[in-house]
């Protein structure tokens, strides 16, 4: 790490930090400039790196610090150059094939689930997905059908041949849904649910971790070390809008997310345009954009009903679009050298 | 609710609309304005409203829709005209008196713990803070002491006098923490972890809930609902800071968010100075604005040394500058009519 | 307009707010619900109604207030419901021709600037960028060549026959650019300088607008709103990102803001992922991006040399990066339907 | 100036960074780690720094670069270790007289603007304010009286002797501006319009820089640095609220932006509650806030009844509140060691 001391800091001060950078296992190289000393410390120290500093920037004379090493090991490109792939039984997720899960929000019935399965996969979807359990800003919204939902998801499973995708919310629920759900997605508002994160890093069954509504490219990158650092490393990360002060958009879709994970790590990025928008009317537009950045797949909220969808109808394009989506994504997939 | 029809809206189109809106129950008022078509529902839907709202945006020809009822009830003004107070032992939060919880980010040691707490108690000080599980954006860092440091706040009560203050990150050490706690804190990261929610919903125990890192006041309200509905009314609020562009601080700390809820809800509020600035050169004159603002207390962490703190050294204050701070911020309380 | 009362608002402050709003000539329709009247005002007030929505929530008993009519004009599809189109000498931007504008962030000299412009024209761009007048946040940045830079934007024209798009920064200075430039841009810290964009609005020259660093979409278009209210409607908008929390980029480019200026209005949108990402690396895929949503064109940095560039060589990309995304982006122009 | 070299990069590579810092004057240091090269660059360059960051960063293998010195020079506490005060006739800013700037958002008659200056001055305020020339979102909103209003603030100036602050738009009415005001307001739009930046910095006049819309504090430092560069050093900032996704409030008042100066900067500092909340009902409380953390003065808007304001209706204050404010104010102030 570096530390830049404040102008005019005393020798005793300079002393003080590098005997505390020494105590815990750095190599010290104090550089004395003009106007300031600044201090690079050289090496992995005995304690966490993110507390040195804290501790560090806790004595006089210092101004601020900078972290050479990366705040994550196995989330990083260095840990593993080549990018990681995950595989769904017969789907990966990772490699040349664009892979778009599709389905509704929310499992509302058999009825609303078979349609849209069957015609999601008769599209040329690759993935089903589906709430079973649903986080829900009010404690007065559609939470969703619980097991039930989970058993009409391994239905259509059965029907479809589609392997199902799903949140787990709660610690206590993941045995339920590991019984059902080939891939168990960690929502926006979990993503340091640290509880959760550790549970699922000790499974081997994939799991989709979407970015938390404000989380730094960073800090998204430090929870999946959670799941990775337990063993799991059937891991995609999943965009889905960041906050910002716009309100015509649901969250603003921050593409530039996927390159900044290609940049940093070897995990593979699906986006959500549902969620990342808000407005079913901009979901095939985004669809292709995240197509030609270089994704590798989607997540879609497609709906016979939007108007009668119990959670999200809004963000949640029709059977009609979904199948108008297919072929204009096809040709975005291609053009940029994948197959859809 | 208030729809907003496009221009150029059709007549079967405006029908479709009113005729989703009776049957969840509303009595209709459409307005037809020059270029608009408005329409007007009275009455409490037979469904949650945010659901209506998401599915009446899936209708064609809507450009808008406006909520008129407030999406929570237990919290708001309208329901609890008068503010609520909650009691923690002989502690009165909520009414004249501005309450002072301090003591470190992280239960460390019994040395650490025991030197805090009798300072802060010497200062004047009327409830202990103190972590024993922590969330850390790192699996490298410290993540407490378990039910180890929990041993110790009770144990520094038992000295003190002080009632104890500590985070529940999890529903499984709910019963845990509560045999030591008089307070259980809902952490930032969890304001909607509805799971925990509804478990401290469930109880008598006090609950501190903080402001998610991007959370609304509006947001903010609705976690808050998940726990009263429970039936659990011993509910505090506390304002930690939102995420801002700003770099400088570590969050940005919204004061005005205090007067917000004074005026949406009847639930005390407190203040963290020290998570919302992330400097411990800023908490002291922070600590004096939120008193000059209104709140109901602070929350402040101190440190016998921050400087070798195991957790957020960079904002802690050390025992010295809460001494210091303790006759300032009582002249601040003073000047608004409270005591300290 | 809809304005919602308080709950317990008396008669009397209900019929205070009715009262205003008759006296600014809206017809009334008062709503009375179980728990809140709402108040429908119909029609176009005589005075502005932005202005009209703070007086009348300066009224006591007030609760909330919603606009029904757009607060733009000019700038609205209701107003225009095609699309509009800018012609730049032979280049047309806002029909099926997706307009390429390349070239150095800002002029440093003739070599630099015309083995730009010969190199992008050669690989196919339709229009020149260079900046001779640059906003910089530090006083101590280069500031441009001013005309010395114009001259040669035109000499290159000359040369290559591409039009020249470059920044207006003054009022002082727009019959300078004026002289040399096809197209001006206003950057985005001048969205909101009024003077300017009154000024440009006289014009009969083309005009980019950039969006402003948080600007909401209903702001630009109120930005954009000046210059077409002062009769000049060879406007087109530029997305550049916003700022959110996040470091790694430089800015979050929201291409989701082309779909919501294409739905709220007729203006041609552009967009920039140099200045969108502040990273070269980030820079070709952000533009097959930014063609797959269904932008109009794009405006890139492009440099012979970004680590001997005067300003933002981190963002530039090389003549052989451009060379080599010309063909990638051709591709994803095409699966949309247009032609590169 | 600290450059981090990526892991894996090569001699070859390495030595390129290095020479080209020492091309730019800077002497070397270069650190090598086992996992990654670090080259720290002590000394001035030759150019500005941070077009060397950028150039640097266009390298091959560079991962990322940190700045030593600040950005700016004479808003710098090193250029200026003590406070510096602006002095407005006999008023003092930034002394331990707390100063209340007040006055109607907009002047709109001679009638409202000297009822509200005789209020103001007999209820304590020590400068009038007034806007004459207003930045508007909305090109139909109500513009100010123009010269007429500046003539009105002139003539509330010699009736009540209060000193007068008014917002100068645009370079071309800054003579106008100075013939009546005493103190300049370059509003938060204008933050970087450098134009006016240089033009007022070459006065002697006092001038208030309100910080932009989302400015960082540095950026906002950078900004004041044009005007202190020109030899204007009569300058002092204000800070408004920042944007961030909250919609209840109109702005998040940032009171740590006080704090940041102070330790950065030796400028005044004042706090705009007005705009800083958007509610009349936050800006009492809002006061007492900013007095406690220690803010030079406020700027707060009054009028005589802000259900008729052409401006900012829903911010302002009415006259009653305005003198009920002041005691309030005072017994913070004192608690802070101040006078008001």
């Amino acid at each position: 790490m570096i530390v830049v001391m404040q102008e005019g800091a005393t020798e005793a001060q300079i002393r003080e930090v590098e005997g505390a950078l020494e105590q815990w296992g750095y190599e010290i190289h104090p550089i004395y400039g003009v106007e300031r000393t600044v201090i690079a410390a050289v090496g992995k120290p005995t304690m966490d790196e993110g507390t040195v500093v804290e501790q560090v920037e806790s004595l006089p004379a210092v101004d601020r610090t900078m972290l050479i090493l990366k705040p994550y090991r196995f989330a990083s490109r260095e840990y593993r150059p080549e990018k990681s792939t995950v595989q769904v039984r017969d789907v990966i997720i990772g490699d040349d094939r664009f892979v778009m899960m599709a389905g509704p929000c929310t499992v509302e019935s058999e009825e609303q689930l078979m349609t849209t399965a069957r015609a999601v996969k008769a599209a040329g979807a690759h993935v089903l997905r589906g709430g079973a359990f649903k986080p829900s800003t009010s404690p007065y919204s559609f939470q969703g059908m619980g097991e039930e939902g989970l058993k009409l998801l391994a239905q259509a499973r059965a029907e479809t041949g589609l392997p199902v995708i799903t949140e787990v919310m709660h610690v206590k629920n993941i045995d339920m849904v590991c019984q059902y759900a080939d891939i168990l997605q960690i929502g926006t508002r979990n993503m340091q649910n640290y509880d959760l994160l550790i549970e699922v890093g000790k499974l081997k069954r994939p799991v989709m971790l979407k970015r938390g509504m404000s989380a730094k490219i960073e800090e998204w990158l430090q929870a999946a070390e959670y799941i990775l650092k337990g063993g799991n490393d059937q891991l995609m990360l999943c965009e889905r809008g960041v906050r910002t002060s716009e309100t015509y958009t649901r969250n603003t879709l921050d593409l530039s997310a996927v390159l900044a994970v290609r940049e940093l790590s070897h995990l593979p990025v699906i986006v959500d345009p549902s969620q990342g928008t808000g407005r079913a009317s901009m979901v095939p537009a985004m669809c292709r954009a995240a197509a030609a950045v270089g994704a590798d797949g989607l997540l879609v909220e497609v709906h016979p009903n939007p108007e009668k969808a119990l959670k999200d109808g809004a963000q949640s394009i029709t059977i009609q679009s979904f199948q108008a989506l297919m072929p204009e994504l096809g040709a975005v997939v291609s053009a940029v050298g994948k197959s859809l």
